[in-house]
């Protein structure tokens, strides 16, 4: 029998984790933090002094003491991507089961970075396994990667094949035909799976009430082509900011700041980051084809020698895209940075405002003091990385699921899942709006 | 002395008009209808039984008695594209001036096509002057047509030049450097005359508080790729429906349409109108590429057709975007034109809701009606034909003209031009937010 | 047993319904219509030749035929109160039953009205009971009339009592102490129902996401009181529209006009309707103190008279609150109605705009014609009829329920109640979000 | 001749200051701060070792050197009441003018504690005047200060008699013919000054888009009633928050207070100010009704008693009513404060938020604390103390001013003030959309 604790996830946009059992074995999907909450309880601490019960308490975990009962049948933890809110957690939870993280390899670089940034260790072993592979993971249960485009490198569905059919986990995905990083999503692979048997679709449903299919990353490639090769920027500093992690759109800003004749650097420890994670297994090159400065005396340095050689040679890519106050766009803007901005300066945010209160605040604060500088700013040269209901709709009519488990948003959100699933031909008692911490038998 | 009457569209959205005085001679730009107005006093009557007092009356075309005295001195009309808001009164306004109406090719075939339409006559003179073209139109005063980018074919700014400097004349454009049909904007030519001396710049305002740079066509057609290739569609109908002058937007869908091996079709009268026009002229030939079905007759001998061959062979170009009762869309789906929609046709809207609240009630309603029949709707693939803040600035900086007068908006938006033109340096003096009816000296 | 089979409200806001089956004895809850199919499908039909197939069909009234094997087990159609929404489907639907009507002496006067007026004939008997009033309707079986307040008179909360506790149909309330007609709910009764046990509440949820408990009509009066009394009215029209079936709102108008010295005139169908069902009961007599003018013909000479007479010696209440191109409001307006506006006449609307896009731009028009004539707009002098969340929170700490069924609206809305009540310590299996048409066990 | 200078208030919402010159005589009418800009600049800082210049610089208080060459002419300084947007840049620009400062009685006590806070000191005389009270400044000029309401006692509007014509300023009133403290508008005193000749009207502009009037402050007590007395609180802290300057509505808490047999206590530095204010002057005597805690020492013992003798006992009114970080209500939730809050304990904004992003993020943070500790919030129990459209239309109509200045907003809200006018038949000439610095003459 197949048994589904909705550990995270189910209330909030924010700390996914899913187990799904099957007669005495268990396998986790996703162990990811709540960004908002964990950022407001861990930043000015030390990680590896926070106990994972504070922060389950805090809610900036998944509380998993919800299966303690199946703690000894966990045979894999398995990050669908390298995104914090999927992945964060692993490194506060993970030890508490002996079992090993299966991910994709840049994933696993990703969590080898946020250990060292964080000096944890695992006990857990790390395995890799790539887009579009198979692994057996126990006598009676294998576990498939299928390829799948979002806004970082390596993003796939998992299929749980069991005795009972198969368990697909689609938590972020978006259906991307002309993606500027990776292959297409693997639809042949999805309609084989259609049409042997699906028994539950695990589905992110963040924008199921949005009637409209994502717009390709091509899209954005192309509004960021418009901004920054259309206007006139001569003489002006340029600066970027977007995703640290979407490594695509960066793709696009370097082969920008080639074709302007810039010299492209990066300035932050995010963006350092994740490049480097990429770097690690040749996804991209940027150290060749740009400087990364990471530590704060590095950006120092960095904007000194930007100052003195000219603003106008430079392609400045920054952290800072929501505004976020120790960022390295915040304190050049707050001056404790070495950088003046002139009158009609570049600012590009390659990117949403994701809409908490703070962020609004935040932003708001940062688009204001640009403005008393005369900066020109340029906002939402951006396309989304989840799904809206028409790609649900596609991805729905190629696996055929018998059951649907709308996921990745409070209740009113994944309603609207529920409606298009209704509006499929789909009974009620198909489609499971469950909460946090519940179980479900299939 | 110059003298500026304006006579319409600064206290509303529509009606575009606006008169300079130079010394004796006066020029006209502009003569539009406010489309809400003019579609509910026209709808149901013919338009040569009403006269020019009543549609004044009612706020449907501008009201000229407010430069009655400077009648006889009118050397030209000078409409500046083909869209109603800024052609449409020409029928009914003009003939009281005994000047001729200069204009592009594109806009002169618009205009003669209303006019048949309307069963109305002219006593001017149409002279055609093509886009990056000067003519002289009194001993002291030369017109010139600089090539702008917009949604609709050869739309120009007009740069009046007079021994008191030139008087540039900016409603309705973008700045667009990738256009899909005609070339980008002279910025040379811009320059140039700002290097020279620009007295007065009057320019559309519409969407100055908004802090970006209206993204370039290429972005709208990089969307509709999108969904029109990625988004799986065997079998079904595919319907797009757009703006009908936006012949660039058309030019992209025949292309798609040609790549999904569908054969195209357009259904409507404003559709074949808008078309045509361009095809006397060459500007395209979608007849060649398509089938052009222009009144109900046809249209329903064409739907007949496309329900007997499959409608899966077929892409589906119809009038009806903003959901209006009477357009071909909202026929085929009331049941008055021979169509029935299938669970999964698609209906791609190329365009976004004017935000009138007749047309969100009529968008709601179309969009219900498709739902219920299972229609797929893909929504909001469009980019917008105005400039915002950032193109705003760059046009102000290459023209530096000495008096800025925020026009095509009610004075709420164009304050925001006003809040630029202060950032940008200027003294309230010279920016000047009149109001219908208006003088000012100059 | 009990079963519940929630037939209609659940997936919308209109055409409430819902079925208890106790063994094998069933009572029936509200049978109201979908307001805007309703209004869309039957505006220009005589309504005796529309079959309740085809309103089923249209979504204009519930589909009962989820419970066509539970209709001979039917022993009583209770409507809760005399909106349309919860009583206008009665003429369409109870003939198949044979079981009496219960109700309170308002709405069975109200449901006379609707049946003249439709010229419709019932088989049911209609048994008349007061609210804090409890009628045995089977061996079984006693249904109570709990004593609640809403904007209509003689709303009550139903309480059924069954050998597996009391199950309390909680459809249109809100909780005010200061109510102008009519007694304050009946906390008393309340409390010792939940003192006893209550198995199931069916609660009104349309609110639940708004954190507030809503005001009182005592606020409402205070607002008109202000509105009418402080603004100089003197030689000005002043013309007030509400909700027809508000006894209570225009309770308090009529307070005010006598205040003003001025006669009270009420014109319109649907006012004189509801105003004649509470004179019938001795509710109100707005005929003594006011002249009533119900038909076109009769408000046309009523308007006749007041501009003859002067318009500043009358307060004139009228339909179209909604801006419903029928109402006399509109054509008041549109200038079918023999009434000219003037200069800063006042327009009080005492109702909020009931947010779809037609009602927007209805009002939106009528609004915009009557700023044409100068008139002053006195909007949303409002308060809800319905219960917010701190109420509803009142309600579940009074009754204490085992099991929640939210009602009222889509499942997003619906949505929030379930919060509250996980916030209040209910587990997710006793809080029940079912759509139309399902059936539940307790 | 009469010359006005905008000196602050025109670009923004704050630091209000007019300047009016009538020949070679200045009068200056308020001067205020920028209320977020000048909590960010102090916030950390003692207050009197902070320069003016820098306070300009930053845009916390008004740039008075627009008028450095009247500097010598200014006979009178005048706050029209004792909000600190009218009276807090007071301190900081008053020494450099030779000159009163007149006022009446609230706000000169007001004045007198913020210049004992801040620790600084004045050469201006202070003079008190009574409204509807009037004064000789000069040979040819007297000031009259007529009764208003508004949210803060003893808010007058200005009438400054000259030889050219009566000047009115106009800014922060509401029309209140039920206010809970103070007397209703001298309205029989403004149409005389109509009657004779009003040369200028400056006017709150901030609400002119909204075609209401403004509800009286007795619907707001209403409120307060219907939530403080009908909603049940045994057992319950209640606790409440609203503008600390605002005497009216606390006296409303306290009459509430009362009838709910609790103890009042007041927390806070700022309601203790407004309050000690009121009671120098016997407006209020809140010490008699109930207790003030003032500083932190003993808003800590006050709640330490509280905690003790059973939080049922008390009504606390408290600062916070924003979210503010360092007030009273979030300290208690922040647990720096000595009161643990219980499930179900009341917490009510009598307020509205004040939008800006930095309130909402700080209410939205308070509100979701409030929310995990499960305490019941009622919200937006408010009325604004600004005037609307219709209030602004009565008040054009009683003094019929030959210029209208619309102020206290940025251009594009006060741009409907000139909506307004050109309705009610002013030409554009006769209204005067000036921005910060500027200089009219009439």
């Amino acid at each position: 029998m197949i048994e589904i604790c909705t550990v995270g996830g189910y209330n909030e946009v924010g700390k996914n984790m899913t187990a799904v059992k099957v007669d005495d074995e268990v396998v986790i999907f996703d162990m990811g933090v709540h960004l908002d909450s964990y950022i407001k309880y861990t930043e000015d601490e030390d990680l590896h002094d926070i106990s994972a019960a504070e922060l389950i308490k805090v809610g900036a975990i998944p509380d998993d003491s919800v299966i303690s009962d199946w703690r000894k049948m966990v045979r894999a933890i398995i990050p669908t991507h390298a995104h914090l809110d999927h992945i964060g957690a692993v490194p506060f939870l993970s030890n508490k089961y002996d079992a090993p993280i299966i991910c994709t390899p840049y994933s696993a670089e990703v969590l080898k970075a946020l250990l060292k940034d964080e000096k944890l260790k695992l006990n857990n072993k790390i395995r890799v396994l790539s887009p579009n592979s198979t692994l057996k993971i126990s006598e009676t249960m294998k576990v498939e990667f299928i390829n799948m485009t979002h806004s970082v490198p390596q993003t796939i569905m998992v299929a749980l094949h069991t005795k009972y059919g198969t368990i697909i986990y689609a938590n972020d995905f978006k259906l991307d035909d002309s993606p500027i990083m990776g292959k297409k999503p693997n639809y042949k692979r999805l309609r084989e799976l259609g049409d042997q048997k699906v028994a539950v679709l695990i589905i992110d449903s963040i924008y199921a009430s949005e009637h409209k299919k994502t717009p390709s990353e091509s899209v954005a490639k192309e509004m960021l082509r418009d901004v920054l090769l259309s206007v006139d920027s001569k003489g002006k500093a340029v600066i970027v900011t977007t995703f640290s992690s979407h490594l695509a759109r960066l793709k696009s800003i370097v082969e920008f700041g080639k074709r302007m004749n810039r010299k492209i650097v990066f300035l932050g420890r995010s963006l350092a980051k994740y490049i480097e994670a990429g770097e690690n297994i040749n996804l991209v090159n940027f150290s060749k084809e740009g400087k990364i400065f990471k530590y704060a005396n590095e950006a120092k340095s960095g904007l000194r020698k930007i100052m003195k050689d000219g603003r106008e040679k430079y392609l400045i890519v920054v952290t800072g895209h929501q505004g976020e106050p120790k960022s390295i766009l915040s304190r050049m803007v707050g001056g404790t940075l070495p950088f003046d901005f002139k009158k009609e300066d570049h600012v590009v945010f390659s990117c949403t405002i994701i809409p908490t209160s703070v962020n609004f605040a935040n932003r708001e604060k940062i688009e204001g003091d640009l403005r008393k500088f005369g900066v020109r700013i340029f906002r939402d040269i951006h396309v989304s990385g989840h799904a809206a209901r028409e790609d649900h709709r596609d991805l729905i009519n190629l696996t055929r699921p018998e059951h649907l488990i709308p996921a990745h948003a409070e209740l009113a959100k994944r309603s609207a899942m529920a409606e298009l699933a209704s509006e499929m031909g789909y009974a009620p008692s198909k489609v499971h709006l469950v909460k946090n911490g519940q179980r479900l038998k299939i």
